[in-house]
């Protein structure tokens, strides 16, 4: 057996980056962002208001002193002339500051009787006014590789910066492999069940950032397996869900190497799952899922994630894990890693009590992984221990 | 000013759930559950072997005991016959166990001779049988509402539900108002800037289960902005960026008035942020976030999102809060709830040192907004604070 570390490194080996590709900003949430951006101007892009109020000349700006009010600058309409010396232009909150004015004095501190106002407060504080490129300077950058968020398309948005170099979504080839199959809204036969593992999976793999594709089910045979391979043509990563150990009706692998994959099988040091196929298939990456639908979708997060965030361009780690504290005692682990299905409240994890890897309905209610390294002890209740989001 | 909670429940007062639609389970992934489904079966659908071995009679599995192997039970093709003492069936995970049978010895612990197999190794532990419905039975049920994940797709598909009803998405047309605005992409003139928070916006919402439609710009002025908001009809909900406040260029809520808004403003004891306009104006509800950037984004946060829960059936309830312990001292607030851009590293909280609200380079590197009660005194290090994600 080789450790789970161990095969993530064989699986990166079999990936690489995708292609950079430039798409609208507006389409970029989530996307992977490819390589650097810079500003293309300054923000604000001129000394701004920060307040709506008058602007001046801020050694004039004292308590009883009047001004003559001579125009106006909104944003959008900035004031073409310039203040000069017991002047006051109107302005409002992120218009651009009028030449000569140093000052802006919010409105609740003045009086105004037609063009004149007069200062009814001590002005103590700063200026409100924003200096040109305080928020961001042209040419600041936004470093790739980088998840785009939210705040930072608005970022680029305010950088003037309309398409976005971003890594093609890496295309995930879906097969379910097995007689005993049928698709959800199909009568199964009596000694057949549904297909949902390949649902799951689907379903993790697009809020992973990739392109899934969900193939027809193959069947136990050569004729149908060869089909389905022939289908997943164009795909980046090719992912088998069953007939990856090494029984007598595991003819997935068989079927595949005489399609042309470099087969290895990983017996990995990991709870659930253990067997795992993998190699390279023509242009394709390709791995073997186990069946059980637990194991398979534990699988999925632990090594078909990273390999999808490597394709991204984010580099070669294990899942991110985090900490949390135990509400109860956990038992010592065997010599696998373990990862156990958990609920995570508030920085506190409660690991279900029953792990058995047929239970899709335990794994629905976790949102968690607790992670066990081989042979650990047994933790007691209030130590923090290691985990993964699901 | 009223407090958040009290605007909120304002906000509350101006939508409801979206109608339900029944969609294909593959394309329910993050919508939500709009009413309670069922299992149409069991899960195992019959006992099924948990290992690859050989299913017998209990009773007789003794160290050295022989058996018989009369036939084989594969994953959707069972053996049809009845298991007699003295007989075995070969067997593979996830296959029916036969009549009879009351026991799966694993392959490890029998040697095979033609069709004779002895036992080598005392059987101690489980009869390695799942039994029927083990997992679920028919008529278990997944509650409504819920965020339809992963884990729930797959355990749906493997309950054969093959349609799921779920909330119509809420669609939210989003109208940027100013003159000074510019798409991404264009050419600023001199006292203008980039239309940048609706682009926040735009995936904040559909990231929240919202259909965003980003209408153009509206500008300064009565036709325009009336023919946005004809643009926005059909929606369920129109949002306005900028032209909330109540200074002498906000001419939104005037426009809004006249084509039917019944417009109500509300001063919000909120920092960044504080006015916020909203009402019906025909068949949607409105609202006016504020137009400074990251006023905007942060009002999104606190008062739409949970706007667009309520729409999905979620209830009506604030923005989620965590919990996180500070790794500064964090200075006493003042009379308004107070979100400040902040970074949860591992249970850590770090709130940014510039709080400028036209800063969105500071946003873009915040994951979370902590939280202040107004009036709240100064937290030192190490305290628990409450968090909204961002």
């Amino acid at each position: 057996m080789i450790s789970v570390d161990k095969a993530l490194a064989e699986l990166f080996a079999l990936v690489q980056p995708t292609a950079h590709e430039t798409i609208p900003l507006l389409a970029a949430s989530g996307r992977v962002l490819a390589s650097d951006v810079t500003a293309r101007r300054d923000q604000p892009p001129f000394p701004a208001s920060a307040m709506d109020g008058y602007a001046l000349i801020a050694e004039e700006a004292d308590l009883h002193a009047q001004f003559k009010v001579i125009g106006e600058s909104a944003a959008g309409h900035g004031f073409a002339g310039k203040v000069k010396p017991g002047q006051a232009v109107r302005i409002f909150t992120g218009a651009p500051l009028p030449q000569g004015a140093s000052r802006v004095v919010i409105q609740e501190d003045v009086e105004r009787r037609g063009d004149l106002i007069t200062i009814t407060d001590a002005q103590t504080g700063g200026t409100n006014i924003r200096p040109q490129g305080d928020d961001f300077k042209a040419g600041d950058g936004i470093r790739a590789p980088r998840v785009i968020g939210p705040a930072d398309l608005a970022l680029m948005a305010a950088m003037n910066i309309a398409h976005v170099p971003v890594h093609r979504k890496p295309v995930v080839a879906l097969i379910s492999t097995g007689d005993e199959l049928v698709m959800p809204g199909e009568m199964p036969g009596r000694d057949q069940i549904i297909a949902s593992n390949s649902f799951g999976i689907h379903a993790m793999l697009a809020a992973w950032g990739a392109e899934p594709r969900l193939l027809p089910i193959a069947r136990d045979n050569r004729a149908s397996l060869e089909t389905a391979f022939r289908l997943a043509k164009g795909a980046d990563l090719v992912v088998t869900i069953g007939g990856a150990s090494v029984g007598d009706h595991d003819i997935v692998g068989d079927v595949a190497e005489t399609m042309g994959l470099d087969r290895a099988f990983y017996k990995i040091a990991i709870r659930p799952g253990k067997p795992l196929m993998a190699g390279r298939m023509g242009d394709a990456a390709m791995v073997g899922l186990p069946g059980n639908p637990v194991s398979a979708m534990v699988c999925a997060r632990v090594f078909l994630a990273p390999m999808i965030r490597a394709m991204l361009g984010m580099g070669a780690d294990r899942a991110a894990e985090r900490m949390a504290v135990l509400t109860h005692d956990l038992a010592a682990n065997g010599p696998r890693e373990h990862y156990q299905r958990a609920r995570v409240e508030n920085g506190r994890i409660t690991v279900a009590g029953r792990q058995d890897s047929a239970l899709l309905s335990v794994l629905a209610d976790a949102n968690a992984l607790a992670v066990s390294a081989p042979n650990a002890d047994a933790q007691p209740a209030g130590t923090e221990i290691r985990y993964i989001s699901f």
